[in-house]
């Protein structure tokens, strides 16, 4: 095919890429168009009010008759949280392993969106999909049933490894398929995209399998109400916690929504493996005794509304902490999470709770590989160029100087950003112009109609508050008729600043009749000025900057 | 004395006990107070706009006439940021050490409180304040001059050790002095006070003097320009960059605004040891050569208006982050900082920086002792009754433990929080009721006019913006003379969203129309509807609940 020759492989990382979450990366060959991934992310803190964000897949919705499928590594938000919104503007067939596909599923019927075709691949199958041939292969993370990709294409393979980690004993599950991997690299790798998570951590993530022994031993000594908080997707460390509770005669309870989802969802597809009776309704945690107790509940990172902070702080329905209880908090804190996380561990202190987490003890391995882990699979697939993926930018710099290290010439490396296009031939690889891309935000329903202007004023508000001043004038003569009133809100305690209001009203009356002297009569001159005079007079008075909305309402007074 | 006998000892912490910041502790014994240092406190997330946190000192000021002196251990924010606002309401003499008093003096300046008498007091030395005698220890601490005290009151001696760790080989300063502790301890201590910050860390905090090493290292190796970013009142830690800076061959420059205070007080004071000449003025660094230069700023917290972050995003007046600028942070994020921090890294790798921090290097130490050191504080003192103080609740705890450990009987331990009465006589120390305490906000000029009704519109303005509905209307008929008009801000982009505005004005319409029909005529009534109505209506449409406010005007039509 003469075409080929001239034609260049596109991978365009729509997101994750200079970020943490939503990851998705386009991977573009002439007439075909394939997706890794679709995520969403969590909000900064400066995105005030935002639920969610989600990738700006303009450039998809503008390339719709190419898209030849959705291929999902595994079943973790920050890869399948932006699904429903995305299938909601594209129409495409989605790929991903058993587990995957069930918590899609899940995810699809809470957004009404039931007959999508949900395509279940197993590691070791592959999948024709344009001129595209994508071969699932098994990996480690901290969910099941993770993959990476290698993709065939007209100019060479393409390898994507998803979240790994290389796990040589891990739960329930498979080692990582080393194997495929390093055979790939004998045959020739064009570029490796690879997880750039933990490349600044030096040695080997630890197995999962140490958390388990961990678990077993805090079991075996303790006498009281066992709680776990771990995250609700981490599938093998509540097989873990299952295993430690069966082993020392506990009955397993399960509280949080996403982690009673996720548990069924676990259950029905065959990934936890349990003797029958062991788990039991939280209702019926009375007919136990304290030591015949293990409960397993989301809030490892401090969320406000979760159940163990709503246990700490006696807002639970079912449940609350009690004197004696043992909490262990089985997860980091997530970059951003660490006060609410210490806040919800003192309120467990303080209601007599002992509590262990990562700072005290090992209960807690990362599902990203370090270095050496890194090292390792960049050494097996022994790539022309290499991309990282999955990180901050210090995060890709530090895997592309580790990239070198291995002897990656740098001018094979690709640091990208998320919208950039990297264009890829037998020669080089290099970024090549950049699509639309950013952070769509989701507000409640809705999507994208929270922008920067909005979020400006919300970050206004949030910081000083708002003074409105209200006034009715006359149409025709521009006397006021009503007014000014002022009123505040997010401002000063206006029951003990009675003064400061009163004096900003006389404020206002100055400045109209300043504009009445000056005989101005345009209500946007009038509404500026008593918006300046405002502003300066209460900066001078206590140094803030409320906002100022001064609104005139016209009524004709002799009609 | 029959009297004292009778008479308790009691200790007051007014913050800094179950939290981080604003350390305020007061000492009592009849007719005599003395308070222990009177930090601020940085807000928490949720207090939105505010600017510092002060502690309430309504005790102290109800017991005006009792107060002999206020004794501060070091010149740190957490524990001496408050003064200016507390010797507003109250006049009491303050002691303390040459650098603290230093650093105190430039701040009452700064609030043109100039006229307070600063008593400096060199460590070892005593002040006599009313029954009390107050000794002054040396210690050390991420500051220099820090000392703890020795408190000689009728019922025994009272041990605060401030916040220290114990360095043998610190900086310009002298070893904290053990033999007086051990002195101390022989004779007997009553009840010791001592640091939690660091109680959850196994071992020994390690020397400031190694990362002295780390500096020479680094610039022994570097020929770019280099960056050194930490907290500027690490004086031991400036001292060691000019060191290195020195060594090989580097002019220093300084930038941030408290950098340059905080170094200009040190080096009035004798506090900084460097050889004439060494340091430039940031204006003449284009004077040198990258390899000659050396600069020494704020910013280490990622703030986003210190100098780093500017320099970072090419926000500085001065100066801008070039490719191969070699930046160091020397300091760990604060908890809650760790996001920013991350942010200002990633700028700074974008901009082609080499940037070294805690996750890579040693380039950093704390100031506060870990488990071992507190071991050895407490053998030394052997106090009977221990109260752990600075840390959250979770630090208390396990200090509390630690001390238990070492065989301090339960009953004899404390666990204090902020404005807890701890009563103390020779045989039972225990907490015996509350004094008022808490936060006090501080936004602007304003000290305390912020409260709870106050920051609880600010969030619900961040997260959900304003819906504004405003009606004039005739005071005698109630008939609508102008409006509704809809106003919002930070509610959606209203320009794209206009159809909902307009629904929302029908829907207001479709209220007002349900008062005159049922003949409502009472306007809290109408407002309440208005909101009722317009609340339901948007959050079936969008799930967001802006903060509605109907403003009626009322007129008189007929005159």
């Amino acid at each position: 095919m003469a075409q080929t020759k001239k034609n260049k492989l596109k991978i365009i990382p729509l997101g994750g890429l200079g970020e943490i979450g939503k990851n998705i990366t386009a991977i573009e060959y002439d007439n075909d168009i394939i997706i890794i991934d679709c995520g969403m992310a969590f909000p900064e803190d400066e995105m005030l009010g935002i639920d969610i964000v989600i990738p700006d897949i303009t450039y998809l919705i503008k390339n719709k008759d190419k898209l030849r499928g959705l291929f999902l590594t595994h079943g973790h938000e920050d890869h399948i949280g932006a699904i429903p919104y995305v299938l909601k503007k594209i129409d495409i067939p989605v790929y991903g392993t058993r587990l995957t596909m069930g918590l899609v599923g899940n995810k699809l019927i809470e957004h009404k969106l039931e007959d999508v075709k949900l395509n279940v691949i197993n590691p070791g199958e592959n999948v024709k999909a344009g001129c595209f041939k994508i071969n699932f292969i098994g990996t480690n993370h901290s969910i099941p049933d993770s993959v990476g990709f290698a993709i065939e294409t007209p100019l060479g393979t393409v390898i994507h490894t998803g979240d790994f980690k290389i796990d040589y004993t891990p739960i329930n599950g498979s080692v990582i398929d080393l194997n495929t991997f390093a055979d790939y690299g004998k045959k020739g790798v064009l570029i490796a995209m690879s997880d750039s998570t933990n490349v600044e951590r030096t040695g080997y993530t630890q197995s999962e399998r140490v958390v388990g022994n961990k678990f077993m031993d805090i079991f075996k000594k303790c006498n009281q109400r066992i709680i776990v908080a771990t995250f609700a997707s981490n599938i093998h460390r509540v097989q873990q916690i299952v295993n430690a509770a069966v082993a020392y005669n506990r009955k397993v309870a399960v509280s949080g929504r996403s982690m009673v989802n996720v548990i069924k969802v676990a259950q029905e597809l065959g990934y936890l493996d349990t003797p029958e009776d062991t788990f039991i309704n939280i209702n019926d945690l009375k007919k136990y005794k304290d030591e015949e107790i293990a409960l397993i509940t989301t809030g490892s990172q401090g969320e406000p509304m979760s159940a163990l902070t709503r246990m700490a702080n006696s807002d639970h329905k079912k449940l609350e902490i009690k004197e004696g209880d043992m909490v262990i908090i089985s997860a980091n804190p997530i970059p951003g999470n660490e006060k609410t996380v210490a806040r919800v561990i003192n309120m467990l202190y303080k209601k007599g709770a002992d509590v262990l987490y990562d700072t005290l003890e090992e209960i807690h391995v990362s599902g990203h590989a370090r270095q050496e882990e890194l090292k390792l699979m960049l050494t097996l697939l022994k790539p022309k160029f290499f991309m990282p993926v999955h990180g901050e930018y210090r995060h890709l710099k530090h895997h592309a100087k580790l990239a070198m290290e291995l002897g990656i010439k740098e001018e094979n490396i690709i640091i990208a950003q998320t919208g950039d296009v990297v264009e890829i031939n037998s020669k080089s690889a290099q970024v090549n112009g950049t699509v639309p891309s950013g952070n769509i935000l989701v507000d409640g329903l809705g999507v994208g109609d929270v922008g920067n202007i909005v979020l400006r004023d919300r970050k206004h508000l949030s910081e000083n508050g708002l003074i409105i001043v209200v006034i009715t004038m006359d149409k025709n003569t521009g006397e006021v008729i009503s007014g000014p009133d002022i009123i505040s809100r997010g401002f000063v305690y206006v029951r003990e600043n009675v003064d400061l209001i009163e004096e900003s009203r006389e404020n206002v009356n100055i400045a109209l009749n300043k504009c009445k002297d000056s005989g101005t009569k345009d209500w946007g001159t009038i509404k500026n000025m008593i918006k300046d005079d405002l502003n300066g007079f209460i900066y001078d008075k206590i140094q803030r900057s409320p906002m100022i909305l001064p609104i005139i309402m016209e009524v004709k007074m002799n009609q």
